[in-house]
């Protein structure tokens, strides 16, 4: 994607000198803002524009034009992009609107540019975007004018909105983070998300890379792209409800995905999501700060409050605030003016005058090697303060760059002097001390996944069997082929047979059939059998020994968890008959009736799968009974996942303490129930024909002893649902 | 408090020309930002600041003093107050600091002042605070110096930090929301938060009260005055965390409360509760826009983006987006340059770039009878559009107070010219759409809270037979005395001596006198006897019925759920037997045997109370089991509470669905449980000895069929614990 941000070359289509051309705006902002490349503008009327003469065709021009900036009427553009062509174009940004977003009309439209592109060699930005910019080049393309170039930094902001992308830019400039590359996404039609991850994870202008989406193209793409990013990536997805999947389609032709594999798949990779601009441009600021490597702050406060409130924010993130160095202490003392400050961390500075001594104090504190990171406070009404103020601000800049450890500063100072300090200021400064918090638990946060990708990818570097599928995934390491099926393939032939043959009948497996299933998966289920009569049900009964559950099998119960149809506690043999007679008549299509031994529950969980349209295979772990259906408690991975993350997806729920020693009770056995979801996770992995799976519940024993499955809900995608 | 912020004279005491001198800075401010009345300053070194002559002592002033500004050494304050006494001062400001936050010897002093000052009638702010300020008289006493006055409005800012104060006002002085009246309060020796919110609440210059707060001296009257409140009070409460409190009572001796009480209080009373200073600046605004009445709003943006994160954030707050007239619509389609944007709410402004256009469709948006609100997005690179943007925020300012309907404008600009805008606004400024949907949600909620007064307060004029106690706090509103006991006194004479008797023998009840409690005060238990020996447990089991629950009552078991002291299910004569002779040995003096016909359970809740040492009596309910346990599923009140308050905590539980129709199960009784609740509030109000009650479970049976307390601990303040 070089081409694209460095073109030698520019051709913009679809300038004019009229008020409101929008043409007109990209060739200003290239002409003022300083590109030394070749500037073309093509558009039908001709004349002059920002003294650039335009020329009435693309064959009209001089010469070659490496990148093309389209924003002609949508019907012209697949031309454009033709006669672009013939002038060595391999890069086009197409800002043009009305496509997909307008209707079926404009669908064809978008599939005839696809087309041409393909034939062309040319890729492409957008459609209905606003265009591209690289601050490195003085390569700004967008159809607004900009007042000024944007502060160089690099940090890519890739957004599906030419508003949000702008508003970014503008706030990453005064903030001291700065921009690299920006690009409008637009819909998306050609490049996607993932292209532009794949570029930018090996970009060497890139160190922090920001995304606002409104969908996903090739989430699991994305994701997968994601987990092996050794740069953090903030993301700011939005369109999570349905009034807003309206104005997204209209907008950009985005469709909305279940909002709770984002939040997991963001876990998962390392990804900052974020909900506004506030919060994501408190990210970046964040994670544009030198690494924090620990969880000990120190908190520096010139006001008694923001320390409290300081404090307030650190131990609800988790972070602590060791005690600081006697020196470090005593001479803080010295410089107290009338004594009356307790000294200790968070350290009050309301008594200390003395601006520059400030900076020392920092200096001795980041010295300090159990302090990971410093949040420091300056309140000033900067009256007579302002250049000491100055003076402090930089040097805090300095300092942090010096230790290699994160300087938070927060400034409580008038707006207008503010703003000119961050604009001048080589690290960003904060308006909030919990804002300020916030950013350094993204920057901790970020620098724990890197350490653990560092852990993981050594380790999956020491496995050599991985299958070449899994292994395309730095995030299968570790699923060895044994946890499948015990002793048989990876999936074994039988689990293969089963979902050929279940194909063939088109319809959805019952309730035998799906507990079949766990048994060929090697997923732990209670002793069961399957009667077809009152006699066989009476053997089977005898086999397996009392209590007993009965369960009526039938094509209409199998989506319905109709009570009536099972029958739990069954005590004897004349209990058996009298449930028989029973269950026969709860649907007039029972086939047979499922025989469980009842296991006594201890602790229950719920393990399921389903199938995103983004992300494609899901697993969900959650606690049982109340718990799940009450609270929705519950963790969710993409497909497949190893034990650790299984484990991991069990620290995750809210309940998790009933799993451990509780009410007399032993720790659970979730080691036994990781199994139990990791093949679950294989089997939505490998075989896209399942769309839904469920265990609800599987009971677990004491550590070391087990858990069962004990009911089982499986669908299979594109067959006749009852 | 008029004396305090419209003094004809201030003598600031503690005033030298050394460089580092604070009331300097006083002066400097009183003279430099146009304070009109007689000014005078004292300092033993006599000379001259700022032109005004300095008086070696206060018995050399040629006039008296309304006011004394005290910032002379700790050891000195309480003398200068007795020599201000003779110069007819009747207010203070101590901003000396050194006082209890040293330890004992500031104690002392402290006692000393307030001594000095109930002798001389003189009422005081602090002392350790940075001072006051009351922008309509021009009066800004803060030590610090100011380099501008306060931008003029109508919002206190009252704080317990003089640094979150003047960062307060810093910001709300460039928000477009500005300041009347400013106190930093300091240890809050003689005025305290209850004082300051009396003084407000009445005050006809103050419209929007602010208070940040790190502890409550007088929590429980300040709460009985915001109930009764007319005007919103946005509160900062901070030091919830152990490390604050450590940083909160060295800076102005506070201590922690319990931080789910004062969430509970600030839900009651409508009091906005917010954790940043960011947070509490947006709320300000939020109150500073006309009445949001209804949860309707229009969302128009520029951005495609931002309407998106707007569609989602009314979502996620239960904002609808109704269909906009169509008349709007087609003038908005007339408008766009390429009708490529689809015409719904959210408005996509995107392709249309007529600035004053978009004023004109607010306008219409305002006038549809079903619209209550506007959030209005603008972003724009300034380059051509500075002039034409301003015009439209003014415009926006006065649609909002024409219409009287809030429109909340968000302003994606550079951000000095933000600032320009945002001091220069009539009306606040959001800088992001998320925060904006937040401002109109405390806006809305306020709302809801004075109409919601409205009604209670015509239904407490109604009824008149209310006690006195209770008629204090308003909030007691709709106490009926049968609710207490049924056809007895309130509290009953019963109930009384059970309290008198447990008082005399200096100890806990036991299990059966806490049982006996509820009796008397009419909470319904499961029935249950006490047997002291075997033949009479033989005796009541027969009476009560089979099957039964057994617990063993001790002195020392009184404080702990030993399983071992309780047998449940008990089913026959025999068993009885053997429970007895195993209950006689989990301790060594079980006094005897409690016994209870079970209850079948269907949905279980816990009531309880406590006593906060800010707030006193509190009411606590939560659903029984592994929600409360595991998932700190409760909701609180103060107490006393009624049945409308008990019904509205069962609201406000996350599992609150269990106690609806669940899993074929019937409603469950909440009236019944709400009449326990009310009695279990009344019982900590009327009882100051009560210091814990907890009924744990509670059994609910289907609506209309009634609640059952099955246990009950009673804890008895400075009684012996176990």
């Amino acid at each position: 994607m070089n081409g694209l941000f460095n073109p030698k070359s520019i051709v913009v289509l679809g300038v004019s000198d009229a008020i409101d051309n929008l043409g007109k705006n990209i060739i200003s902002n290239l002409v003022n803002l300083g590109y030394r490349g070749t500037i073309y503008a093509v558009g039908p009327r001709g004349g002059e524009v920002f003294g650039l003469r335009v020329y009435r065709s693309v064959s009209e021009l001089p010469g070659d034009a490496e990148l093309a900036v389209i924003l002609t009427p949508a019907r012209f553009v697949s031309d454009m992009l033709a006669q672009c062509c013939e002038k060595g174009t391999h890069w086009a940004v197409i800002s043009t609107a009305g496509f997909r977003e307008r209707g079926r009309e404009g669908e064809t439209l978008e599939q005839g540019i696809l087309k041409t592109s393909q034939r062309c060699a040319i890729r492409f930005v957008g459609p209905n975007c606003v265009g591209i910019a690289n601050s490195a080049n003085d390569l700004y393309a967008p159809f607004t004018a900009l007042s000024e170039p944007f502060r160089k930094g690099k940090t890519a902001v890739f957004t599906q909105s030419g508003g949000v992308g702008l508003s970014l830019c503008l706030r990453l400039s005064t903030s001291g983070v700065g921009i690299g590359k920006f690009v409008s996404m637009g819909n998306k039609l050609d490049l996607d998300e993932a292209d532009y991850l794949a570029y930018l994870m090996d970009d060497p202008e890139t160190t922090l890379i920001y995304f606002y989406l409104e969908d996903f193209k090739r989430g699991r793409l994305f994701a997968d792209l994601a987990r092996r990013c050794s740069k953090p990536i903030i993301l700011h997805k939005s369109n999570t409800s349905a009034a807003s999947s309206i104005i997204a389609r209209s907008h950009t032709a985005a469709l909305a995905t279940d909002d709770r594999v984002v939040d997991a798949m963001c876990r998962e990779t390392g990804i900052v999501r974020v909900h506004s601009i506030t919060e994501g441009l408190n990210g970046a600021k964040g994670l544009s700060l030198p690494p924090l490597k620990g969880k000990n702050l120190a908190v520096l406060s010139r006001s008694g409050g923001h320390a409290v409130t300081a404090a307030d924010t650190c131990a609800a993130l988790g972070f602590h605030l060791p005690a600081l160095a006697q020196d470090v202490l005593d001479e803080a003392r010295r410089q107290t003016r009338a004594g009356v400050i307790r000294l200790g961390n968070p350290l009050d500075l309301g008594d200390i005058f003395n601006l520059p001594f400030y900076a020392r104090l920092v200096e001795k504190v980041l010295s300090q090697p159990d302090i990971d990171g410093v949040l420091f406070v300056h309140v000033s009404q900067m009256a007579v303060e302002l250049d000491s103020s100055r003076g402090l601000v930089e040097k805090m800049s300095e300092l942090s760059l010096q230790f290699g450890k994160p300087v938070a500063t927060v400034l409580e100072i008038p707006f207008d002097e503010r703003v000119r300090m961050e604009k001048g200021s080589d690290s960003p400064l904060f308006l909030d001390v919990v804002e300020a918090i916030e950013a350094l638990a993204v920057n901790l946060r970020w620098n724990k996944t890197v350490a653990a990708r560092l852990v993981k990818s050594e380790s999956a570097a020491m496995s050599a069997q991985l299958t070449p599928v899994i292994a395309a995934t730095a995030h299968g390491a570790g699923l060895s082929r044994e946890l499948f099926s015990p002793g048989a393939e990876n999936p074994s032939r039988d689990v293969q047979k089963w979902f050929d043959d279940i194909k063939k009948q088109n319809r959805q497996p019952l309730l035998d059939e799906s507990l079949e299933l766990l048994d060929l998966t090697g997923i732990p289920t209670a002793p069961w059998r399957i009667a077809k009569t009152l006699d066989e049900l009476l053997d089977v009964s005898g086999d397996l020994g009392f209590p007993l559950a009965l369960k009526a099998v039938s094509p209409s119960l199998v989506h319905k968890s109709d009570k009536g149809a099972i029958a739990l506690n069954v005590a004897d043999v004349a209990s058996v008959r009298d449930e028989w007679h029973r269950l026969q008549n709860v649907s007039d299509d029972i086939s047979g009736v499922v025989v469980q031994k009842m296991v006594p529950a201890s602790r229950e969980l719920v393990a399921g799968g389903k199938r995103d349209p983004s992300f494609g295979a899901v697993v969900i772990a959650g606690l049982g009974g109340i718990l799940v259906e009450v609270m929705k408690d519950v963790s969710m991975r993409l497909a497949p996942i190893d034990i650790d993350s299984a484990m991991e997806m069990f620290g995750e729920l809210s309940g998790k303490r009933i799993l451990g020693r509780f009410r007399g009770m032993q720790e659970a056995d979730l080691q036994a129930a990781a199994r139990i979801l990791v093949k679950v996770s294989q089997l939505m992995h490998h075989f896209p024909q399942l769309s839904e799976i469920d265990l609800n519940p599987v009971s677990l024993k004491d550590a070391g002893k087990g858990a069962l499955a004990l009911d089982a809900r499986v669908v299979i995608a594109d067959a006749i649902r009852d």
